[in-house]
C-alpha cells in the first residue's frame, strides 16, 4: 500500500490527472469549535450590530477554498464553481459547527478545498474569541460527504 | 464583554497596535490527526525512501505561518523570525501530534500564526493519507504556550 | 429583489455556476485619472526614456485581472484568456482614461476582472504621480461593454 | 521635474527608504459608489439578515490594504498596524462613501494602502449590486488625509 | 519579426487564446547547480536524516509551477494537471541537475511553468547550501522538451 | 558540517533570527540570458515603441523580490527597502546580463531576494523571446556582492 502523492521512488509529485474526464464533484467538510456556553451564545446572537463573528469567518472560509492550491503542497489548482460556509451553534454544548460545501466540474475531487475552507473558518472564529476564552479548541475536522469521482459517493455516519 | 476585533458599532477592524512596543513573542500550538495504527506506523516510518509525508507536511506548516495575514482576515502582517513544525507519532493510539512553534519580535502575538501552521501541517497529512483511510480526522487544535505580551505567559495544562 | 451573492438567509456564498455551459465572455471597463494638464502631458510623453508610467500601470492592470478571485471575496476563479490595458490621454482636459478588456471562455462573466484591472492600472498611475500633484483623483470606474452571458450584450452609452 | 519611482535613466525602481527613520504614518482615503436611491437604501439597511453587503466589502478593503505591495508594482512591503473601513450611505443622493484609514510605524507612507483599501471595498460593493443596477459607477477615489512623513500633514478641503 | 507578447503599438498584452482548442501539453525544463564535489555528495546523500535538501527543493519547484501566472507577467493562468521535479546529482562534476515536467490539457503551452519550476527548485537548493560554499552558481536553465501545441514537438539535442 | 536550514534531527526549520539586531543589508545578484546576436539587438533597442521587453522584465524582477518569502520555503519575510533591476546587453556576444540589487535594514540578509529577482527578470525575458529563438538559455545566476551581516562583505571576482 503506497501513498499516491509519491512516485515509486518515494518522491512527492502532483499526480497526473490530465487523462481524466471532468465530472461534477461535491464535497462537504465539517469543523467544530468548542468554548463556554456563554461565548457560544454571544457569537450566535452577535449579528452585525455587535460584531458579526460568523460573517467574518464565512468569508475567511470562502477565501481559503480558493487558495487551497497554494496551501496544500501537492493539490491541483481547480476551477471552483460553488462554495457555502454554514454555522450551527449549539449553545448548551458550548459549540459551533462549521460546514463547508464545495462544488466544481473538475478532473479531481474538491475534498481538500472543503476541508481547508472549514478549517480556516474555524480558525477565524478562534481568532476573534481567543481573547475572551482561553479554552477554545477546534476539533472534528472531517469529511462528511463526497461524490463525483470514480471511487463513488461517500457519506459519513455522523454520530 | 466585547470582541476586540470589532469597534463599538460592531464593525470589523484591524486593531491599532502602532503604539505598542515590540517584544519577543513566542507561541506553540498543537493539532492531532487520528487514523488507524497501521497508517500511523507507515507515516512514522516512511522517511524519504517511501514518501516523506511528514517532510511535506512540515513545509506546508512553515509556509502557512508566513501566509497567516492573508488567511485570517483581521490579523496583522508580522515579521516572523522563527518557525519549527514537529511531529510526535503515537502508533498504538493511531495518532500523530503536530506541534508548531513561532517566534517574532513584534507588537502583537504570534498565536494565530502557530495555530494556522499546525492546522495546515495536519491538513497536508490528511491530504496525503485520505486515499488510504476514510476515518482520518483532525482534532485538538489548540494553543499550548504563549509568552511575550502584556497578558503574561500562558501554559496549557495538557491532560 | 435580492442580491444574488447571498442565500435566502442572507449568508454570503459563492454562487453555483457548475451547471452552466462555458461561453465566450468579454468585458471592457474604464477608469479615469484627473490631474493637471502639465502632468498629463508628462505622462503621455514619458516613454521609456524618462520613466514609462503607462507601461508600469499596464502591467499592474494585467496582474490585477489575474488576481481578481483573491481580491473580490465572492468571485469565482476564472481561466483568463486575454487581457489588454490601454490608455487615452486627454492633455487639455488633464485626464488619462484607462480601458481594460478581458476575455475568457467561462461559466460566468469577466466583468469584475475588467473593473479590477482598470482600477489597479489607475491606482498605479496615481502612485507614480502622487508626489507631483496633490489633486489627482480617480473616477469614472464603470463597465463599458459586456457580452457572452445569458443576460445578453450590454453597451454603455458613453456621454 | 521627475517622477520619483524612476531613476535618472527612466528605469522603474523601488525607491531606497533604508536610511529613513520609522515614524507614525496615517492616511485616509475615500471612494464613492453611485447608484439608484432604492439600491443605496437596500444596502444601507441590509445588515446580516438580508445579506450584509457592507460587511463583505469591509473585509475586502482590509484584505486589500494588506496586499498592496503585491498590487502596486513599485510600493514597499509595510508592516500595517491598523485598518478601518467605514461606509456613509447617502440614500437620497444614491451614494455610498467608503473611507479607509491605515496606520503604521514605518519608513514610508501608507497612502497607497488607504487608496487601495477604499478602491477594493468599493469594487466589492459594485460586485454585489451589479446585477441589480447597470448604472453603478465608482468615483472620487482620492486622499483625504495624510500625516507622519517629512512632507508634513495633508488635509483635503472636502467640498 | 515581432515579439508576440506585444500588440502592433508595442504595448504588452496577454495574448488572446480564447479561440484555441485545449490539447494535451507537456514541457520539460532543466536547471543545473554547480558546487564543490564534497557539497554535491552531501546533498545527494542527505535524505531525511541529516536534512532533506532535495525534498525541500522539490516542493518549492512544484509550488512555483502553480504560481507561474503571478510571477511571469504576461502568462496565462493554467489548470496544471501534473508536475514532477527530479534531481540527478553528478558528484564528481560537483553538479546537481533539476528536471521539471509539467502537463496540462490547455489552450497554451506549459513551457514557462516548467522553466519556473526548475528555476525555483534550483534557487531553493542554492538557499540551503549558500552558507557552505560561496561559489555555488545556477546555470543551464533551458527547455528540453515540449509537445502538444501547433508548433509541434520540440526536443533539445542535449550535449 | 551541517546545513543551517535543518535542526540536529535533520528537520527543516525557519532559523531563529529574533535575537539578532537589524543592520543595513545589501545584496547584488546576476543572471545571464544567451540568445542570437540579432535577438539581443532587438531587445536592446526595443524601447516602448516596439515592445519594451526589458521594462516588463524589470517589473517582474521587482515583484519577485517582494514575493521571495512565498517562493523560497525556509526564507524569512523581510521588509524590503530598495530594489533595482538593471540590464546590460552585449549584442555581439548575444547576451543580456540582469543585475538585481536589494537593500533592507533587517535581521538577516537579502541574498535570496536578489537571486530570485534576477532569476525572474531573466525568465520573463525568456518568456517574451522564446517564440523567436529556441536556443535561449539562462545561466550565470550567482551572487556578486553582499554586505551587512556578521560574515562580512563578499565581493565576487568577476572573470
Amino acid at each position: 500500500m503506497d501513498f499516491n502523492h509519491f512516485d515509486h521512488q518515494g518522491q512527492a509529485i502532483m499526480v497526473d490527472v490530465s487523462a481524466k474526464q471532468p465530472t461534477l464533484r461535491t464535497a462537504i467538510a465539517e469543523a467544530r469549535i468548542s468554548m463556554t456556553p456563554e461565548l457560544a451564545e454571544r457569537i450566535a446572537t452577535s449579528g452585525s450590530a455587535k460584531g458579526d463573528v460568523l460573517g467574518v469567518a464565512r468569508l475567511a472560509g470562502i477565501a481559503a477554498v480558493k487558495r487551497t492550491p497554494e496551501l496544500i503542497p501537492l493539490s491541483h489548482p481547480l476551477a471552483i464553481h460553488h462554495v457555502t460556509v454554514e454555522f450551527q451553534p449549539d449553545i448548551a454544548a458550548g459549540r459551533i459547527v462549521v460546514r463547508c460545501t464545495v462544488r466544481a466540474f473538475e478532473r479531481t475531487g474538491v475534498e481538500m478545498e472543503a476541508m481547508t475552507g472549514a478549517s480556516l473558518a474555524a480558525l477565524t472564529i478562534y481568532d476573534m474569541v481567543k481573547g475572551a476564552d482561553k479554552t477554545v479548541e477546534i476539533s472534528g475536522i472531517r469529511l462528511l460527504f463526497k461524490e463525483g469521482g470514480k471511487s463513488g459517493t461517500f457519506r459519513r455516519e455522523v454520530c
